[in-house]
């Protein structure tokens, strides 16, 4: 068989774990040949790829970032290019095509497939909002990262007497940082998926202080908005991939709060630090998987198909009923933070 | 309501985190009282305890170890103590009992909870062998120490051409060993569920060094054994607790290895570090989340019942079903890891 | 003998660790007394504090902040504040005070010496600026974590083939950016020291891209300057303590950068993270020995001196000595990286 | 000029570092030619080599190991082997050759120097004892690495109520112990250069008990060894280049002290860990001035010369200097410490 592999979209750590994982089993265990297509879509279209065996992925495992490398391709370029696509699988003389990403690199998959490439994806999202998998690869690792940097910023909020309002990653929902939030033992969480009330946020941040406490760690997920009317509140456009811009939340958050409570209040924005480097011995065991399970799906023939973590095991999943929908918190998930607002 | 709390069994991260989120929903939502007792069966054996309130768990979630300590108690001290148990819990007028422990401790709380009374487990254990959950806390914390371990011994086995046997834990599974060998890029992994053929991993081994390759990292579980015959082995005989010691697995290979590969092969016992310190934010996230259904549990009368995770969500499952067998690593496993024994 | 101690200024990792090394050394092996001002300054204008035996000094070796509060208090505040300190000294029998801070502190702490009341100072920043002394705790750790980030950020960079521009701490001097941007491999570093050619690290930055590479790692003291008229900047005035506030220079950079490359360029800014949280061993080792000559120094009278680090010995050098001037890195660091514009 | 370097004895993090540094100084800013020599001294006395630029240094700064590996020569096949080191120096065109090792590296570089060829050392080891220089390279990565490891032990020692003996490496000299004992607060030390008295060790453990405390952390170094009669004790014997065998100290303080104490003691060998992997930002700033400055000693001449660190500055000592005598620590630090026996 012959496979190729990509990787699109934002760094994630986890991606270099999947690719050698692919390699390992596809070319030890069945003889395969695999390429590997370069920055993601792009390499697709173009035929931009070169061979990868095992001294490819030697030593890559525990490594941030991708070998293939990525960029971002717009939709409709990817709508364009299908029969591009069609033509260099054929030329390459493709059984499979494994393309690793997140949303939108799914939706592309599902678009190929739907086209009749032999297509299986790999779910890739720091930001675990994909759904019909419980989890992804590189979720752990931002949200372990963010928990660090949580820890450390609380003994300095506490000795600044401050009120510190952390931005961690969360574009459309709250899972970075209602997890990092519960790790860290934040004194509030707001979210994309429930619009928070800006004098029930100072509320709670009074309460500590009322009572004695010297300082608040509150977390924001960047895409988390305050209710219509509930405080000024400027949003931040959209960029050229149709991507909403963050608001800077933490940053306009530290100046109502600072206004409100009359403490010092100062934002901290984690930005692209969540998003790099090792991966947690939890994403490269998941990543690892993921990538084996992609060979056999492959191998039987299980097209347009996803890996997917259900429980302890891993699943196929249709790649239609995968990007479908968006994966948000759940409710019970607030109940159990406690301080979700 | 009142709640009473104990911790029982070996240290493991996350103990704290638990207790912290009983009190937190305990005293927090409900407007119950909490009290902990000390070193875990033997407090509720003698009535030993303190009051838990806010101010008593805070700055404890990312803690290792257990403030309330923790001791080994005999099953037998426990069957004669069930009397005991039922006087203190009468004359402290609890309502509910929540032990957090391992296999022992939930076998013990099947005993009491058996003899009536209120009894809500919370699972623990580094080894992740607890059957009715599809993982516990403390056992993401413990694979990424010997993850981190791992890939600090990789560099030092490439430098000096060696073979490294690093024996990790797990008395009668394999999970720490296969995460944490799946994390690293181990070489080979020997499994307590099946015991080993010396010739087989010498072959394994010995093909790395043939291929041009300068060193091999082994990771044993510590109860990992040979296939009888297959090599001398020592066992370690048994402790006071009726528990296996271990026999040094990595130890008694090193000296096989040596033996038979004619390269040097050096034992790296990874031994407590494992299980003590702070928690990983995944494991924080997950004991905290069953403190918070453990005191919902209680509440709604779910006693002789004990808190599990399957898939995302918390749930309640029979103390008897728990305890009824070890949870072993199912052979899928094997296969997609590719490197066990 | 009875000491006072007090820490003072912003946030820094080891503070604790000289509290506890200066009970222990006092307490256990002087039979001295030892009390703590609150909130800094403050507690001794006020005679505000509590008594600091072994018990409250017990598990503080390896957490950040401080157990005794801080406080900024502005210079002329203490000014006028000498008469009250010296009367609460008498008042509480000191025969020395300890105080543990920054530049500010130790400025206050000469005056107070020179006003006769019997003083130890003991250094802290973790902008490694104060003169006489090699280093100060509290920078070894600023240093890693800023590298870690660092690390971090080269696998994003890389993967969505940009330029990061990363802020990290120092307001005068550019020793955290110099050390982590060593420490990382950064391939430009701006300080405050020598106010930078927009040019020419435009040209740097260039070269990288010209030569194939795919990102570019810019590491930038938050107090770097453009060299004036090298480019459109605004500064970010005063606070009111009298301090510069940071321009943003990470931000202003990559609006310019971006524009000058047609690169995308990204500013991330660590922020309070590299002030906060354990210290490493570097730091709680230095720290530790310096409570310990602080004591020693109450006790031999050398009051109006300041703990400091000369090569692998801790000695005193005068208070006067040691604010008279910033540390600023000398330029043959700069050869040494090779990459400081 | 054409500049030859080596890396020989144990794994080290920072050995890539110096590498790089020395390729990137040398290539890029004096335009040399740089090759390096494959496992260390063997490379020099085969010839063999490869060369060594930009593009071979590049991503190797925070990696453990060594990209050129390393090897043990015995002293008299280097003695038997100076002609044929000559004879490679000259037909390779060398005008300096760049060793880096530690202590018996350094006793080979100076055999060589004397014998007239091109050498400037650069000092290597993890145990920190090699003379003239305040700290070398890899020191303070073990350092972190054992300190972490004591944090975590810690956590379980309390919740097992136990001793717990850690050994740490150090066959001389006590460095690590010490520096990791401070850092973590352990309750004794013990090291080589002084032999400690096992009656006075239970005593300073027993009283820790007596007074309540329900645990206790001892250090030791793996060459500390018990005053003669104190107790009984096992030697470890030599290897097969002269080395002392470790005793395993560790093993037989946990059999001394649980028998004495009658309390559970266990030994914990940290073992290999200490001297592997990604290097901490300390070690990578010392370990690129040291090949930067070997480099500049190259171009001067200053040859049978070692790079030094004293107080900030990177200086040059006579190799004959350096070899004189091993650093053990000083009297002064055992005082600071408190708990060295």
């Amino acid at each position: 068989m012959r496979i190729g592999v990509l990787t699109s979209g934002g760094d994630c750590p986890g991606l270099n774990a999947v690719i050698r994982s692919v390699v390992h089993r596809a070319v030890v265990d069945h003889g395969d040949e695999v390429i590997g297509f370069h920055d993601g879509w792009r390499g697709l279209l173009e035929g931009d790829h070169r061979p990868l065996d095992l001294e490819a992925v030697a030593g890559i495992l525990a490594t941030g970032g991708t070998i293939l490398g990525s960029s971002r391709v717009r939709p409709e370029q990817l709508r364009d290019g299908v029969e591009r696509a069609r033509s260099h699988v054929a030329k390459l003389g493709l059984d499979a095509v494994i393309p690793i990403g997140g949303e939108g690199t799914l939706k592309a998959a599902r678009l190929l497939s739907d086209a009749g490439l032999p297509i299986v994806g790999v779910p890739k999202t720091i930001d675990n909002d994909i759904a019909s998998t419980d989890v992804t690869f590189g979720f752990d690792t931002a949200v372990g990262v963010a928990t660090e940097a949580l820890d450390r910023l609380k003994t300095t909020a506490e000795s600044h007497q401050r009120v510190l309002i952390v931005e961690v990653m969360g574009r459309h929902t709250g899972w970075i940082a209602l997890h990092s939030g519960m790790a860290a033992g934040a004194h509030a969480i707001v979210v994309p998926e429930r619009p928070f009330c800006i004098d029930e946020l100072t509320a709670v941040v009074g309460k500590r202080f009322a009572a004695g406490k010297r300082f608040a760690i509150v977390v924001a997920a960047e895409g988390a908005k305050p209710r219509p009317g509930s405080m000024a509140f400027e949003t931040g456009g959209t960029d050229v991939y149709g991507h909403e811009r963050f608001a800077g939340i933490a940053r306009q958050l530290a100046v109502e709060l600072e206004r409100r409570l009359a403490k010092e209040a100062r934002p901290v924005i984690l930005g692209h630090v969540q998003r790099g480097g090792t991966p947690t011995a939890y994403d490269r065991v998941l990543a690892t998987r993921f990538g084996w399970h992609a060979v056999e799906a492959a191998h039987s023939g299980a097209f347009g198909m996803m890996t997917a973590l259900r429980g302890t095991r891993i699943t196929l999943v249709p790649l239609a009923e995968a990007v479908e929908r968006l994966k948000t918190v759940p409710h019970e998930r607030y109940d159990e933070a406690g301080c979700v607002l």
